[in-house]
């Protein structure tokens, strides 16, 4: 595993040591809570999935700082001995608490707790975020992207136009979270056994002399999963009559054909598909798949359903691999609460001259409110660590930034879950992380406590995401004293 | 260092075996050459930096399959027991040209060109184009961040946000060698020998009772790298009070005040950065730094100097380390000569209703062409790669889609250049990859070849990439043939 400990900000090691230096002056120990959350749905989208969680914990678990990171540490003048001897034994001894992946998430509520000694809480703040950040927002677009494509299935086609390597395997990832059926993406295949798809490219086309050549050698060695690329030279005149040859050749010799079909990759996908659909049903073969792969994203998809095109298989690269229109998820680590010497979690809070910037004080959790009949959800509830709600019992809500948005459930006709579940305790790992064709499995049950009207493209319903009576009375009682 | 043959695409995989089935069936043996090239500038730009050698030079000179890779493509039941076992003894063994990390270069030119046998050819096309699309994206974007900071200095600070630790690592290095003076990112600066910067976080103040407090046991412990961090409560009220405070302190107590001053993050940054030089020009520290770091980017960066924003130093995150308004570069990989059984080249063409899209056929290579009087660039010029260039004599060159746009060099007037190095010969690494720091030396070198005019944000002059006669005509034969 790549040792990724100096994956951090310069500035988490220069606090890191002037804490280490405070508590070796002072005798004093300090314990932090972090919260990692985030601000905005991308994409306009009405929620987000929360993802990345397997890499964080192999992340805290491989934590350590091997000599030649030492080495490099002393080399840049800013560190001093008795730090970089802590630094030799360092591990992560504290506890984290997170939603699990695959998650529906909003805006303003923990994904991931961290209750640790101050330094360790502080160093592993960036790689937590660019972890969580990442897969977060893969998996939210791919959610979005599925979305569009309905019944069809949805390929993940974008490891040529990732981030690096690691923006190609992690976004595969998080894109067969979001739900995906598959992916390009053979090193991903390998690490996280989801299925791999693909069959030729135009290079195929081009060795040949000859299109219908090039397309009969490929259905002599992949009789089972021939879909063929028609667009090289011109896709009606040449490409389709010459992939229907194949086909009827196939059908003459005995050879089944069970998948086959075309891909288109450039032109008028909504014309060229349709036209494609009616030479192939002419030909007698209705159940050939078309499959299209061009610059396509949850809109074009969209678009392309609303005119009609004939298309069943999404290959979907660029603009998913990147989430192109919202290409960072914009989470942030925030320190919630302190302790001196074993005392008492003192709250802490940011002010901001906007109020959606201000953070929530204190430890906390958070709530999942569902309608009993239903299943799906009404809210959620951001709550102090030891308060307790009781679903027999009805309870008020109110948004905190307009409180006279309120919304009472009544005794018994809600259930309730809590969303953070324990990762790790005293720096020890005590969960395991599923699979992550059953992360999607529940991913997609999920989604489906969500009303139509929270999954919608453009304009969604917002879902509350509400304090407590005793977090929001603390937070304006912070506010308060901060701006005497 | 990581195995990454599996960074590829299924369909690679696939036409790979195809590949090998039919040079073992025939006994014919292709050799084929690709070019790797793109289409467009990143953001609008009038050029880009190409970048990400040093690590293609790494995945190729890595590329072998491990046993375990060749029991999991087993697994996929899409491979027969003769491709695996060539599988087992493959490396690569043919020639890589490419232009040197750092060159400007512009759209349609080859960057890299591979000319290999056509399995080899085929099978490293995914992980050459992640790798040099992600770092040619960011170092053309931190170009252009450079350029609208002018002479103030420009840190990348965007780890957090990048889509995955890698976007972060080479993100950084991409940073670098497009101008950055320096990043936060640790590894970074321990991989690739680049300054590391950063001071301290909110939650640095948030550890403490008091603002001053905190201010003060940072510089005790950081007197020659002290940067405040003004905004945790309050700008203008609390936090440049508190920093002005703390640099009497060191004033009177006679530590040397070299580097140091204020970190804004947040806020009406031309407003603050005004008036915080105020307040510490009246205090009597005239040479403090005010930095700045607030979703940065060329454009705001440009908006904040035209209103006077008194900020030298930019810490720019998300919106460089992703390209935000522009996360994918685009290139491609197309075949465009192919021979048999070690007979010539034959020249491969891809059709497009898009005349842009029509790739250019043959073995290529690329003439950067200069004025002789101002060492200023006057065009790029794609010739066969038996063309030669003579500077004593008149050279034409024109538009290949314009071809009205004509312009005549003048015998020596003009200077030209050879932009591909030879990379590996046989298989062999025949190139030594500079440091980044000289990479960055090269890459302000080569920007100061550009006029102004082609180095501004919006609308830049457009370098002509003109195809050389010979080109010219083999691609418009080519072209008819297919028509017909």
């Amino acid at each position: 595993m790549r040792n990724l400990t100096l994956l951090t900000d310069f500035y988490e090691l220069t606090m890191m040591q002037a804490y280490h230096h405070a508590q070796e002056t002072t005798g004093h120990s300090q314990w932090a809570v972090f919260d990692l959350f985030y601000r905005e749905n991308p994409c306009g989208n009405g929620y987000a999935i929360a993802a990345g969680l397997a890499q964080m914990i192999d992340y805290v678990q491989n934590l350590h700082f091997a000599d030649a990171d030492i080495e490099y540490l002393r080399s840049t003048g800013s560190f001093g001995e008795p730090f970089l001897a802590y630094l030799r034994d360092f591990k992560f001894t504290g506890d984290i608490d997170a939603v699990p992946e695959g998650t529906v998430v909003f805006p303003g509520e923990p994904l991931v707790r961290v209750t640790a000694p101050l330094p360790e809480g502080q160093v592993i703040e960036t790689a937590l975020l660019n972890i969580i950040n990442h897969q977060s927002l893969i998996a939210t677009k791919a959610a979005r992207v599925c979305w569009a494509a309905g019944d069809d299935r949805v390929l993940e086609f974008g490891l040529r136009r990732a981030q690096g390597p690691d923006a190609g395997i992690y976004g595969a990832r998080a894109a067969m979270i979001g739900g995906c059926h598959g992916t390009s993406n053979v090193l991903a295949g390998q690490l996280f056994d989801v299925p791999v798809r693909g069959t030729h490219a135009h290079s195929w086309i081009m060795s040949f002399d000859d299109e219908a050549e090039a397309f009969r050698a490929y259905a002599a060695l992949y009789p089972d999963a021939c879909i063929l690329l028609v667009d090289t030279y011109d896709t009606l005149r040449s490409g389709m009559p010459n992939a229907i040859k194949i086909f009827e050749e196939m059908r003459t010799n005995g050879i089944p054909l069970t998948l086959y079909g075309i891909r288109l990759d450039s032109g008028d996908l909504a014309y060229l598909s349709k036209q494609a659909r009616q030479m192939l049903d002419d030909a007698g073969f209705p159940d050939a798949i078309i499959s299209a792969s061009s610059d396509l994203d949850e809109y074009l998809i969209t678009e392309l359903k609303s005119q009609g095109a004939r298309i069943s298989l999404w290959g979907v690269g660029t603009n998913l691999i990147t989430s192109k229109e919202y290409p960072a998820f914009g989470g942030v680590y925030k320190m919630s609460a302190l302790s001196e010497n074993g005392g008492p979690w003192l709250p802490k809070i940011k002010l901001s001259e906007n109020p959606n910037k201000v953070t929530n004080p204190g430890v906390k959790k958070v709530y999942r409110l569902y309608d009993a009949a239903t299943g799906k959800m009404k809210a959620d509830l951001i709550t102090l660590a030891d308060e307790q709600l009781d679903p027999r019992t009805d309870l008020t809500i109110f948004d905190p930034l307009a409180t006279w948005k309120r919304m009472t459930l009544r005794a018994n006709e809600y259930t309730l879950r809590e969303l953070l579940d324990p990762i790790f305790k005293n720096g020890q790992c005590v969960y395991q992380s599923p699979s992550v064709m059953a992360i999607r499995d529940y991913t997609q049950a999920e989604l489906a406590t969500l009303w139509d009207e929270h999954r919608r493209l453009t304009n969604p319903h917002i879902m509350p995401v509400d304090l407590s009576q005793g977090l929001y009375d603390l937070k304006q009682a912070m506010i308060a004293a901060n701006r005497m």
